[in-house]
């Protein structure tokens, strides 16, 4: 259950690592976009392991086909079929695990849930079910990009203690992002998280990060009250991310720490006649609903669960043993989380803009 | 839109400041729970302002009326109608505003997107809004309660730059953190907080703060992979709430700090016979997924926006001016927000435990 | 469950006879729609009991409160609270028959779903409930009024054996079928109708009846494929009406009987410019999609199965009795089940209007 | 949009005839189901073109190849992929008709809705788009067989203007049904039935029919109150079938004419110690909730409107114009409907079954 989200930007996806696909469907893109397997692909390949040395080396090629939904290069109106091919589907290599759930890794419940020990046990919460979003979602950017030349661009802000500098977010670009390995575009701490992940690679280990997330040209009016505000909506579609474990907008929980008078955001007239706010703590976000100031967001990601490091852990019958993964895993997960979450956003940013017409008789 | 929230347990709210009635339909609550307003109250008065010299003493008395549903003392498995009465309905008190969006308050925003500036603008962002769930959630609370012994517990961890110190929280009552004006556990901390709320409040400021919150006694196997993960949905209950900016569970954002040796809960046989975790940084979610362990999340609420000092800021027509608010106003809301905070996440549990039932065939 | 009817015009309802009250919220109206308890009344007491001397001669008051969502005479944008109180709410009333269930009554089944006997058992299958949704609708009608000039009209077009002559439906007007007690603008057959009713309330009998509708002026491209074409729609929300057997539109069932080169619909050119069909076998709709065309449907109901005459059946416990309702009943409820057709049909359409916006890139 | 059905068991269908293929996602299906292509792949069989003299030839193989969800033969628990390739991706065969509309097709309502003219403009339309739907249904078929032994069984029971004599539905077989070309059990009628399509093909035309559906063994107490009673749901989901004009349940429209004296059903106990009724004028259903009776429902269908006959009618631009659609086409679609029917009546079911868990506290 609730493989679907959005209300009329509706997207549905399958798949785990060991069946024969993962992929989506999209039901409620508008008819007559120019779209192709190319408007999709490129996000689908900054997700793709095995980018750097720091990224497990599998090699998942990854390319999307469009089932349905596109004619003459357009879309028509219905649902758009995607997928992509597991190329591995050897569900007894992680045979070995059935016998002791992998400390913080979903084994444990999806047995309690699902009553099953299968190799692909967890899969819907592993890394690969991202891909029918990060399709869809790409869709959702080149509609977004066309209609109010909105940009979403996320960076890592952070791994394990190391910080980036506060960023000017209004000119950061994809490519200033992808020009490291970390994909954070403060040189100097993405040399020093680079060094940091490779040293817990070389532990067997794994260390979390943060990403900051910011969303330009996005119209003021989006966002439903009471239970599909701006925030919460937006909350839901970052948590259901893999690993990750907090969201916060704007101010966040620094914002809890202040007095009213400091965190307000007073209105003033811009340049462009339109009326702003001089600050942001609100992080574009006010009463639930999107003011026309930038979206700003930070997503905390847990370091990733399989590490080749020993672990003193049980069985699932509960007798104590040692767990040591095997093969290669990602000690890092946060620069491969950008795509999904840029994707997710944008999934959550277009069903809003979708919903807001007619809002007014 | 979207006033309505969940699958099986579906709460649907209404309502705002200025009309007759706020109040909820619940569709799907199981037939034969004994239930009458006595029920439903004590939570609704606990959310209720004018409990104290800290919030505003406008005296709502919140009487929550069944409309429906119920019937010689129990459900019927009906939609069960809830009402408050609104005592002041006079639409003329925020006429003053109507020129001027107060920063970082809804006024702003629900003109764009609805295009009126009634007075009652912004009120489905209001405090008041949140009666609807309260009572909805107070049903769910008993339902769960009964069911599996389920004891929701939210308490004020900060209230500015004041923390408590971490509780054990394996028996705080709700009797303990009411015991209290300001609703926190740790009675030193809890002294200093209550004298910055005072101390705000004389400088007719605003200041935020966080909650915590801890489920004990839920069953593992909750939760929906993909888009309905446990801390997905949750997080979207939670950031549904008006005023607040960030969620987290578990380690949250200092999670993001760590390395997966030290972050990973190992597993052991509880007392119990059941399997279970030695730490809990997973915050009692693997995998979306709860795993019997107790949840822990915490949610950050800013400083109220409307506060009666003094403001540089511009009218709607974009000239500046200054606003200050009249009458009086809650400094500090998060005392008043645990009842929201542990009724919401009752619907968020109830819902999912409707939806467990004959997952497997 | 399933209270809750529509996508982004979404009704929920509420309510049974011994409650409180019975009422709707209304999530998605448009803001800015001029809107009063006196739009919605005239709807509301047509469906009235005890309008002739036909219907059963309770005199429920049934006056419509607007509990939310409209503020100086125009909605707001939120949530719009419905309420009508009810009367009688002696749940003692029915207390005999709680031994007995009812035959083709509800009596049964609601035991068998909700493990309950109360007096209101069934309560949500009763005509009662249908006044949130009666209320909800007529909201739809002005707005669609409004936008397209549409125009809902339904008549009663058989009762019993007796069917009135086929229509011109181009210029029907609910005044002229409001003109006599049956509802049905063939003079000739409202007499003979009246007369059939009358002399089977006289043997404490009840008699069926059908009700065509017809929808003047909706625009083409209506309805979604693929589960919620417009005749499914409208098949779902009209046989979600008490006492409901069939639905057919176009042609329906006889035209099962017919040939395609016969049934087809040929295209031409409309005096207005429009691409339209000279007949309407498809009755409005192809493909699942409005074509322009008036949208014709005709709806079964049955006989009510609260009767006077004695009828032999069993106890809940299967014991052979006998069972003769005491009261006064509806002999017939087809005059009635008008509005509740028309607004059914106006939520129907609304929703799919707010739908197709922004349906082309 | 509203290619989703269902709230627990819930289908996505995506697909047109000229892409790539057609398929669908199964979310919501208990884990541990043993599942092969083996138990879908003969109801898709049963829907495929080109079974007998009387349907079209193109040969499409219809091979349905499970994408996810499936492990060692037993269902995950997760979303099942469904996917049958299209053979035929030739979008330019039907450029002629992108000029004229085809009447009572889906060419214009398309082209009105979406605003393009492809070829696979109402493809959606198109019987193709229903194998997504009956392989969901094979599943749920599967399941309810397992968990009630429920039966679903269609057949067909007017072709034009010959009717089957009413059957006995207590032990009516598929493989009876299947015995003759057209799907009908009464051999006399069927006779009858297969020379009239031939006389029918023969001259070029079309002509409609209509299916009974019967269901045993299916559960007391199922249905939701009041938007989705079971009748309003399975009207739904029949009229969402490509070329349906008509649903009825029990004594239908014919119980129109009828006393309710005589529609009543009265309860007796049976055999099997269940109260029971000792007719069936409510076909299975009370106040939208199933009583334990089978499930009898009829639903008529219209003649294909693609015929090889000439039709006068006009262009897109209102051109008049002469139409003869080439190629082979359906003269008669009721017999490969049955599929259709059986497995979306499945899906309905399967949904109200899961949903009745836990509807008593």
């Amino acid at each position: 259950m609730s493989s679907t989200f959005g209300t009329l930007y509706k997207v549905s996806t399958f798949g785990e690592s060991h069946g024969k696909a993962v992929g989506a469907i999209v039901d409620g893109c508008p008819a007559n976009l120019e779209l192709s397997e190319a408007d999709i692909q490129p996000q689908l390949t900054r997700r793709r392991p095995g980018q750097s040395a720091m990224t497990t080396a599998r090699d998942e090629a990854d390319k999307v086909i469009i089932l349905s939904g596109v004619e003459n290069g357009k879309t028509l109106g219905t649902p758009i079929g995607l997928m992509v091919n597991n190329k591995d589907q050897r569900p007894g290599d992680y045979g070995e695990m059935s016998q002791v759930p992998r400390p913080s890794h979903a084994d444990f419940t999806y047995q309690m849930k699902y009553g099953n020990r299968a190799a692909s046990g967890g899969g819907r919460s592993s890394a690969r079910e991202t891909i029918g979003r990060v399709a869809a979602g790409a869709i959702a950017e080149k509609w977004l990009k066309q209609q109010f030349n909105t940009e979403i661009i996320s960076w890592v802000s952070s791994v394990g203690d190391i910080d980036a500098r506060d960023m000017s977010t209004e000119s950061l670009t994809r490519e200033q992002i992808d020009s490291n390995m970390i994909r954070c575009p403060d040189e100097a701490a993405a040399e020093q998280m680079i060094a940091l992940v490779k040293k817990t690679a070389a532990r067997k280990d794994s260390v979390g990060g943060i990403l900051t997330c910011v969303v330009r040209n996005i119209p003021a009016g989006l966002g439903e009250p009471v239970f599909e505000r701006m925030e919460a909506s937006l909350a839901q579609a970052m948590l259901s991310i893999p690993a990750t474990k907090g969201f916060e907008i704007g101010s966040g929980f620094s914002g809890a720490r202040m007095f009213g008078s400091d965190h307000n955001d007073p209105f003033e007239l811009k340049a462009d006649g339109r009326l702003g706010t001089t600050t942001n703590f609100s992080g574009g976000v006010q009463g639930g609903i999107s003011n026309g100031e930038p979206l700003v967001f930070r997503i905390a990601f847990k370091p990733p669960a399989t590490i080749g490091k020993a672990q003193d852990t049980a069985t699932f019958d509960g007798e104590a043993t040692v767990l040591e993964a095997r093969g290669r895993h990602d000690p890092c997960v946060v620069p491969r989380a950008i795509p999904i979450v840029e994707t997710m956003t944008a999934i959550t940013l277009m069903d809003f803009v979708l919903r807001q017409a007619y809002r007014q008789a």
